[in-house]
């Protein structure tokens, strides 16, 4: 009798579940596959959005839960975070003893399931390896491609730069990021399918979308979580002095996120912003189909970088957490500065064209690297190629 | 008023400080640097050699203890140690507040250092980065590397590994392994300079070391851990069949240490091994004096390649625990195969000559690290070099 | 050479913070006793009110800092922020040596210090136990209890019953409350000392307090904890009924903390609550001033039926959690009812009469533990007396 | 539709297994419940007789295993072990979602599982709460007795102790110790039903059990660790001056095992011990086979207490660990004094006649307590009675 290989996904936040969902998807519907799904960290928040209900709405059995953010202001409480995770993922990994562990892209708290199954000898991929973005999470993802055993990047840049830091190129493949397969999707419909408002909730007034309106999505930045708060700040003021229907997203847990919290919560305390609406989440299929709509993308979300490529949908890029990423002809970089940003939005006003790009892969990830799951030999054990 | 700059130096294991000891030795001489000590993992550990003691000893003093080995027949319990160490170090980071904190080669322990630093936005530097073994702890080293701000390679070889890494050349330094600054020192004198049966005390028959000796030290090696028994009755049957006076140490904390030692005391409690004595620990200063005027070395413990390189001792290394590593002349390698083992010895014995070689430096390391590490600007943001 | 004895305080939330700091006060004066003092848990963090930087504004030297608080909506976040605790506080334990340990009051998080002290054979006292409330804390407490070597209680009451608990009355010692220490000084100051608006800053409107106004602190329970909105939403309705001038004080943190907060957050923006201004925190000292001042305390913090007690304050005690504590006749008690709420005040409004009780102490608690400290014998060896 | 109860036990160690192994056969074979059987600390460890093995070969499934035990020499091990154990408890619960969780007697570590469950409102049974032994052992016992919510005792006296720590009578439940119910059994056999040497290997010599023969298990007492080499060698120089065909079994994990092993080990070396043969472990029935033919047991374990007063099997009783607990009158208690326990196996030899007691049940525990387990109000809020 043959046995199917259990894949066992760490999700540790709801944006990583958005980009890995139509991975699990194909791995679940693979016959020579049993999908063990783990959700740990900020997914299982609901100050975060609580990923892990969307989870169960999608038709995932979960196999195991790990509550493990512990709290603090400081860095230290990331670091604490990875601690707790290591210790508690070993012991799912030890019982539910998967063929496979998958990793997802680069947040902190990644390294914990990295860790844990490069140590246990249980053989690790790693999706979204090789990217490049001059902040914290480069650190952790050069670092989790060294404890990985198979890599599928989301580009060629990507993939070569993986090859680069020693790893056999039979054993990194360019399978293109899962986010574009939902992008794919999202495009056969064209305007807004669902009404947001009424669907989300959320707070503060309500513009009219009809006439347009832009998306905000900016999250701190580890290696300047100090300055959060003055950052949030330049944003904050570009869109009140742009007085145009906004919907602006809160951010997601890290060190800093209480500053930029902070900064928004006080900013709405001291100003009357009539156009502009807070959400705390969103499905990743709504968010896209807003986006699709929308006149363009503020922050520093990699959203708008990677599925708003594949979309055409223009993109304000704030500040450096996404620097150096590969990016198509949609992204207009700005510094984190109030006029900056409301000279991009006007000159994407006046432009109105947008352009597409499969720089991050062509929508058929999720079954390229189920099949892979498939077929890759299970092995552990690797040197540097030099 | 200029401050010092706080240095935090953490040994997790008994050759650890014997490896970072002159660099210790340099810090603590130096009028712009505070050492601080902190001990972890099996350095604390009495079964281990409880490295702690010769560290006060030898005149350190201790800023934190960390007990964070969790007990365990299975690769689980490294990981688990790992995530324990992480949670602990970060708060003794958070009260010592370091400028920067250094870590030591490539056991599964030192990422929790590596981590916990890198996370909470404090300097690292990594000490032996670079090298090539084709183990489990080559995973470990090389993920360490990309979490490291400053390097201080043993080798040029290694130099350049961590440059192709995209490491910024500017913060690779090949200053030698500090394991040679010892050996150095201990070459000035010739001979034995201690009584091993008296000063160590250990179990066994006391065979008479003035008509030569042999010395053996063999660790698991993780990523083949259920064979370690199988592997060290290589080694036992081979000194049974030599029957040459010879002295064993007892292997280091690893999984699978459990398999090394059990097969040594069955092997013991089986034959009556007139020709051997077992220690559990030594001095680095003696254990090198010890080599000096030893046959050779048998095993695969590192110092076979790296400070009897510089000394010229002869070694049998056996298995891929040393793999790839740069080497001199003075290295046989061999398999796990009892044979293999008993002709090195005798072509070593009827040979009788010994080469030198500066590989792994020059015995400056020490004071080149401290100087480093005055010097080097304080930063902890970092991007990949292509 | 005569030594110091070395005492190790263990503050885990701003509260225990108040209730402990005349003990901390008195030790440090003590020539025969060293201050160890370490602060963890929600003492450490901004959104709970940040006890830290009043404990070293009030000029005591922190020995450890524990950042230990798990985050989660559910009451697993408090179980492992316990297990966690643990873990740490060990580590302290073992570097600073203390020869008492010290536990406060009954919070889930104390349980931690209580354990590592007592499983690392260090003589633990317990400042506060033997108290009824008939909820979680009531497990915790008793618990606490039979770990503890010395015990320093409030009342007469909780000495008889921690007695009867099986505990040698030799080691058990009705000191009275230390926060009694506090409010006996406060005393002896009439009227506000202070602007509450301009020391404290806040959110809300500022309502003119010269005309009178109340006060409200109300925790979630957590025996209670999906219940604790609707609690909150009956006291916020009260307060909006009675539009009295009113200063309100956020929870502390705890299982249901969310749901309390999330409560205020919404009916504020459901609301617009002009006689209501809101304080994340205030100092001990200005507090209970603020307290003498005030037409009453409402909610269901201990303040009330303590230092209220002594001070004579009236209080409207809301729900199950101060359930069978000894209390003064300054109570009057009401169940989770905003028509009751509303009732109580009116009563006080016209009565307008203070009744003083020395239930919980004369106000000289903190030197009579230091005393005790210095003089009891050091041991951490109990058996039951039955 | 009818669900079933889930009923989880967590075993920490071998010795808790023997003791509840009926709790969980009558919990397994009752309709009515669900077993969820978790196992953590020792009871996984090859070292100390790795219990996991024999639950298995019994037939149980085991839900979740838990590595928690940390490597140490000192008492601080010890109590990490505990923090770990809730840590990650609390996220095995929160997955099992048991009704009720039980947990066994008072090793150090259980109080890891009795504060994950009341922390999380899960109700708590306690077996073997209520006894007395004026060890460390003792503050864990009472400590968990006032965190559980059902109480199921082993004798009448801990029942009415129980009581006195102002435990509700309604759930404090005198059933026996269940492990009478498996001495119970082991009665129905004469004569060992196995050989020893055969089954369970061992190190030593093979004396001949034919002419009777004496059983030693002594354990490392946690508040007298550091005597535990000394406390070992006057039981070994007794069996020394005895020359009695001797079966000795290791201690099981403890602060202190270290000493206790060490002084066995160095005894061993030192002198040629022909009437001792040493096990490592024994699976419980045939433990009890042995002892029911064995001249007496010498030692401090439980079982000499309890099993041995229902078989009336004669025990010398060595040391503090078992003071004051309730005992038959097959015990003789002597002191770590090598001459009274030759002296108390002398004067057993010439008397050579048995007595049998009731005092720990009839042997029929198990099923009184999986019966309660079911019919019980599922409850985890309570208050002291006085």
């Amino acid at each position: 009798m043959s046995q199917k290989r259990k894949i066992c996904v760490v999700i540790t936040a709801r944006p990583s579940y958005s980009r890995i969902k139509t991975v699990l998807t194909a791995i679940k519907a693979h016959e020579s596959l049993e999908l063990q799904l783990v959700i740990a960290a900020s997914a299982l928040l609901d100050r975060y959005g609580s990923a892990v209900n969307y989870i169960q709405k999608d038709g995932f059995e979960i196999s195991a839960k790990v509550f493990n953010v512990l709290e603090g202001e400081n860095l230290t409480a990331a670091a604490k975070t990875t601690g707790i995770g290591i210790l508690e993922l070993s012991t799912v990994f030890d019982n539910l003893k998967p063929d496979i562990v998958v990793t997802v892209a680069d947040r902190f708290e990644t390294m914990a399931t990295a860790i844990a199954a490069a140590y246990m000898n249980i053989p690790l991929a790693h999706v979204q390896g090789g990217e490049v973005t001059g902040n914290i999470d480069e650190k952790v993802r050069h670092s989790i491609t060294k404890l990985a055993d198979y890599h599928f990047t989301s580009s060629e840049n990507a993939r070569n730069r993986v090859i680069r830091l020693g790893e056999n190129p039979e054993m990194v493949f360019n399978t293109g990021c899962p986010s574009i397969d939902i992008a794919k999707k999202i495009l056969e419909h064209q305007g807004l399918t669902f009404d947001p408002y009424e669907k989300y909730g959320g707070v503060g007034s309500k513009p009219d979308l009809n006439k347009g309106y832009v998306v905000v999505m900016q999250h701190p930045v580890t290696t300047e979580y100090k300055d959060s708060r003055k950052h949030i700040e330049a944003t904050l003021n570009a869109i009140r002095q742009l007085n145009v229907p906004t919907l602006w997203f809160w951010p997601n847990v890290d060190a800093g996120a209480d500053g930029t919290s902070t900064g928004i919560r006080s900013f709405r305390e001291k100003y009357d912003m009539q156009n502009v609406h807070f959400f705390k989440n969103m499905e990743g299929d709504d968010f896209l189909n807003l986006l699709d709509s929308a006149i363009c993308l503020i922050g520093n979300s990699s959203v708008g970088i990677r599925e708003c490529s594949f979309m055409g949908v223009p993109v304000i890029n704030i500040g450096s957490r996404q620097n150096r990423r590969d990016r198509g002809t949609n992204v207009i970089d700005v510094s984190y500065d109030e006029n900056e940003i409301v000279a991009a939005v006007n000159q994407i006003s006046s432009k109105n064209e947008r352009t597409r790009s499969d720089v991050y892969g062509g929508g058929d990830a999720g079954e390229a690297i189920a099949d892979l799951l498939e077929t890759l030999p299970l092995q552990f054990h690797k040197t540097i190629t030099y």
